[in-house]
C-alpha cells in the first residue's frame, strides 16, 4: 500500500520553547521552528498561533494534504488519555485535552506522550537504540526523564505514567529538596540544575581553590562546571565525578528492575561526554549485582540535539489515531512508519 | 480443539526442600509431595527421585500419558536459556541445564523460571492478580524476590534476569551486608531473614523491655518476632514498623518505574497480615510522587500457601515448548492453559 501521507509534525513542548517540524519516513528534519511557549495566557490562542505556524512550514515544502499525523512530547502528557494532566511549568490550567484541542485544528490523528518518552521512541526509530528491544532513555535536562522500552515496547504503566525515574529517592535522610514536593529526588543531583546546585554546596562547604569562585554563585550553571572541568579545575570535575557516581549507582538499581541491554543518555547535559559517563559506568558496573555486571551498556544518545526532540515526538506521530480511539490500549511502541 | 493432555507437572524447587504436584487447568493440585533437594550429590540422581516419585503421583491419579508439560520455579533459573544459571543454595556445579535434564528424563517440555516469576504468573493465572495487566509481584521469604508484570507479560528483560527487586539498594551507606556480596539490599531488611536481624538490632541498641529478651538473641526468627507483636509487645510491633516502612518506601520508587496497579505481597513473611501491610501501605502513600498517590493497591497472594509454589510453577507448565525452542524469545507470560 502506497502511503499517500509521507510527513508527520513532530511537536517538542518545553517550558519555555515549542520547537515543531515537519518530518520524513526517513527521519530527516525537512524544516522546523519555534514559538514561545508562554507568550500567551490561555491554550487556545497558543494553538492557534501552533498552527498558523506549522501550516506555513507545510506550505514551505509543498506538503499539504501530505501529514499522516501530529507526534507531541509535552510535559507530564498521557499517552492513554491524550491529556496534559498536570504542568507545573505550563500557564496553563490542567489537566488540558491536548490531542483533543491539537486534532479538532489541524483535522488530523495526535499522539501525545511526556518528553522522555519521545525521546525513547525516537531513539529506538532513528538513533543509539536501533536493533534494541530492552533499554531505558534517561534525560539529563532541567530535570531527570526516562523512556522505558521493554520487549519493544514502551512502557506506559496502568495509568499512562510509568518511567518517572528522575524521582526514584536516592537519598533517603536529608536529600535535596525537588520541584515535586519531596526530597532526595535523583533529579535534584543528576539534571543540569542538579550539577549546579552540586557546585554551590561544594563552594560553601570546602575551602579548595576552584576557578567556579570567580563567578557569582547563584548564577554557576552546568555549563560553567563543564567548561572549568575541561580546563582543568579540580573541583569541576569532582562535581561530575559525583553526578555520575549517584547517576551510575542508580542505573545499578534500574538494571534489577528491567535488566536492559542498554542505557542511552540524552539531553544537555550528555554534552559533557566522557566527564560524566566514566564515573557513571564505573560506578554502575561497581554497585551491580554480580549476574548483571559487564553486560549493560551506556550509551550516548546518536540523535542531532537541535533535532532530536522533534524527530522524537514525530516518531510517535506515525501512530497517531483518530482522536475517538486515543483511549485505547497502547499498540507497539515502533511506529509503523512507512519505508522508502 | 480438545486438549487430549489436560495436567501439568508444577515443581518448586527450594534450596532445602523441593515440592512438586500435579495440576490441572483449574488450578487444582491434585496431588504433591516432596523431596529433600540437599539429599544427592549430583544432579542426575536428585532428578531420577524427583522422576521416580513423579511417576507415582502420575499414576496414583491414573494421568500416564496425560501431562502436558511441565513447569519449574528455581532460583536463578532463566527461562531463555532453561539454565539455572547460579545456585549459591545448591549443592550442584552451575550452569545446570536444567530444562534440557528434565525434559530428557520425562519425555515432555519443561519451562523453567525463578520462583519468584513463578509465583506471579501463578498470581496472574490463579490467584489476586487475575484480570490486572500491570502489577508486581513481592515474595517475602528466605530473601526477596520479585516477579513484574507490564502490559499482561512477565518481564524477563534482556538476559532473562529482569526482577531482582530484592537487591536494590534500599541503604546506600552503613548497609547490612548481603548474601550477593553487597551492602544495603531491600532483602537484607524486608525479608524473613531481615526481621530476625532487625530484631537483633533493635535488642542490642534499645535498652526498653521486650519479651523478645527471654529467646537466645541468635535463634529469634520473623516468627518469634510476629508472635511477640500479636501478644502486644512493643519492641516487636516497631520491629514490623520498620520492616514496612522501608518496603514501602522501595514500593514508592518501583511505582516510578513501570506504574503497576498493584503490589501483591506473597510468601512466609506475608503472613503476618496487617502487622506488615499497614506501614507498607503508609510508607508507599508518604513516600510516592504525587501522581501515583492513591491509585496503587497493595494485595496480600491468595494463593493457598501450601500449593502456591508449585500452582505458580505449573501455570508456567502449559507454556513448554520441545526443548529446541527453549531460547526463542517469550511469549506472552499468560498461559495458553485449556480452559474447561
Amino acid at each position: 500500500m502506497v502511503n499517500t501521507k509521507p510527513y508527520v509534525i513532530g511537536i517538542d513542548m518545553g517550558g519555555t520553547n515549542t520547537v515543531f517540524g515537519i518530518v520524513d519516513a526517513r527521519g530527516v528534519v525537512l524544516t522546523s521552528d519555534s514559538i514561545k511557549t508562554r507568550k500567551h495566557n490561555n491554550i487556545e490562542d497558543y494553538i492557534d498561533e501552533l498552527y498558523t505556524e506549522c501550516m506555513r512550514l507545510i506550505r514551505s515544502i509543498d506538503a499539504e494534504g501530505k501529514i499522516y499525523g501530529i507526534g507531541v512530547g509535552a510535559p507530564n502528557a498521557n499517552y492513554f488519555t491524550g491529556m496534559i494532566e498536570d504542568g507545573v511549568n505550563l500557564p496553563w490550567p490542567t489537566p488540558i485535552p491536548f490531542a483533543q484541542l491539537l486534532s479538532e485544528k489541524f483535522g488530523i490523528p495526535v499522539a501525545i506522550t511526556n518528553d522522555a518518552n519521545a525521546a525513547a521512541i525516537g531513539e529506538m526509530t532513528y538513533g543509539a537504540a536501533r536493533g534494541l528491544k530492552d533499554f531505558i532513555m534517561i534525560t539529563l535536562g532541567t530535570g531527570v526523564g526516562s523512556g522505558i522500552v521493554i520487549n519493544g515496547q514502551l512502557v506506559y504503566g496502568h495509568d499512562g505514567f510509568a518511567g518517572e525515574l528522575g524521582h526514584v529517592i536516592v537519598k533517603r535522610n536529608n536529600g535535596r529538596l525537588c520541584g515535586c514536593g519531596r526530597a532526595g529526588c535523583l533529579e535534584t543531583y543528576c539534571s543540569a540544575t542538579g550539577v549546579a546546585r552540586s557546585a554551590r554546596e561544594f563552594l560553601e562547604v570546602r575551602s579548595e581553590p576552584s576557578t567556579l569562585r570567580d563567578l557569582p554563585i547563584d548564577a554557576i550553571t552546568s555549563k560553567d562546571v563543564y567548561d572549568a572541568a575541561m580546563a582543568g579545575d579540580k573541583m569541576a570535575k569532582d562535581i561530575f565525578e559525583y553526578t555520575g557516581t549517584i547517576l551510575g549507582e542508580a542505573l545499578a538499581d534500574f538494571t534489577a528492575f528491567s535488566s536492559p541491554e542498554a542505557f542511552v543518555i540524552f539531553g544537555g547535559l550528555a554534552k559533557s561526554g566522557e566527564l560524566l559517563m566514566r564515573p557513571i559506568r564505573t560506578a554502575m558496573e561497581k554497585n551491580m549485582l554480580s549476574i548483571y555486571k559487564g553486560k549493560v551498556k551506556v550509551l550516548l544518545s546518536e540523535l542531532k540535539e537541535a533535532d532530536a526532540a522533534v524527530l522524537g515526538a514525530s516518531a510517535l506521530g506515525w501512530e497517531a489515531k483518530a482522536p475517538a480511539v486515543q483511549q485505547v490500549a497502547p499498540s507497539t511502541a515502533a511506529p509503523a512508519a512507512p519505508q522508502a
